[in-house]
């Protein structure tokens, strides 16, 4: 099994994603968020990349819920945030959600071509590895970044997959990127949410008072979910 | 100061360069072998994006030497390939040296528009530091990569530039991105001929019997030299 990581959404399109199962995380807070609501019983997600599309599928369909950020703040007139504490199942049971995220959205369009697409974060690393090892195919995860840059934790995590791939899947190859990920995952496993405290993004939030966000994001393994995207929609296929 | 890396050209496009000494770094081999080759005496270097411009410029004035490389292999007529062991004192000095690379001369490209260029490499750490501190503008690490995509040697090359600034400089205030370098750089540095063999490209030029190469690109701190690239040529400025 090959294993090969995209920093951001720009190297993800440089990349051969046919036949490969591919995992898109955005660690705080797009993909963390959507495996808690779908947990809570949301139906599925359906990301779009601008605010506008996103009220105008809406305005279609009524019954959908619209959701999303702009500099992880709330958007006028839309039902819910990318706060994972938004979702509580009394709001979003049975629920369609039309989202829109600055970097989660971008990275979830450039992984399409992928055999299969998984949404990954610090929750589900567990569940994920076992999916990926019985899919066996070749995995690429790819980083949603920040404004097509390098961020630390959304690395950070892909190198935690690396990591419990390498310890507990069938023998890996894996590029340059996915091997500097598992060494940035292994110098700060001790304390995830620490890390998630001090890189960039996560300063930024808890600067906007988001610190609960941030330490939700940091729950690793609480979750055995594994949402999939295919065909547009994000949902739980089994 | 404040230090801040790309990982590929294409995230130097999307950083602001201005007011900013910008290091370049193409590890494996470009900048080692024109620090090695200014050492030994070459005038300056050319660098240019083409085969046919390189040929070109080499035309109208016959008293250049024609130099580069693709995949790692020399180019038929040209004088001189990208091994440090063909820039030899005798073929070289006085010489304006024309060089195509693949990744190092777009890095080069997209860092213009920075205050000042340096040339970096594992050669050159301890030159560099003194005169990025000399400087005193914030710094911008611009790691050539492959390709666009991630490289592990110059991100670990500029981790130790990172490592060394932290160390022995001001007080610095450091991206997610030059944080992650020096991380990798710290994993690495007992050994880092090891990581140079071990990481994707070093790997293929093993194969290729360029090991001598890689040998040569692994000794920190063996130059005092800091080449500058300054209207479109680069050279020793003192």
């Amino acid at each position: 099994m090959k294993i090969d990581l995209a920093f951001t959404p720009h190297e993800l399109e440089k990349k051969e994603l046919a036949g490969k199962s591919v995992v898109v995380i955005d660690a705080l807070r797009a993909t963390t968020t959507m495996t808690i609501a779908l947990e809570n019983g949301a139906q599925a997600f359906i990301p779009v990349g601008t605010v506008e599309e996103a009220r105008k599928l809406v305005a279609q369909n009524p019954d959908y819920l619209l959701a999303g950020e702009r500099k992880a703040m709330p958007l006028e007139g839309f039902h819910l945030g990318n706060s994972p504490r938004d979702y509580r199942p009394d709001k979003i049971m049975g629920k369609t959600i039309v989202m829109t995220t600055t970097n989660g959205t971008r990275a979830l369009v450039c992984a399409r071509g992928g055999a299969e697409v998984f949404i990954g974060s610090f929750l589900n690393l567990g569940a994920l590895c076992e999916r990926l090892i019985e899919a066996g195919r070749d995995v690429l995860i790819a980083c949603s970044g920040e404004k097509d840059l390098f961020c630390l934790e959304d690395t950070v995590c892909g190198g935690a997959l690396v990591e419990r791939l390498e310890k507990t899947g069938p023998s890996i190859i894996k590029t340059d990127a996915a091997h500097a990920a598992r060494i940035l995952y292994e110098h700060c496993e001790r304390d995830v949410h620490a890390m998630l405290c001090s890189c960039e993004w996560g300063v930024y939030l808890e600067g906007l008072g988001l610190g609960k966000d941030v330490r939700i994001c940091a729950q690793v393994d609480s979750s055995r979910i594994v949402p999939v995207y295919r065909e547009g929609e994000i949902f739980l296929d089994r």
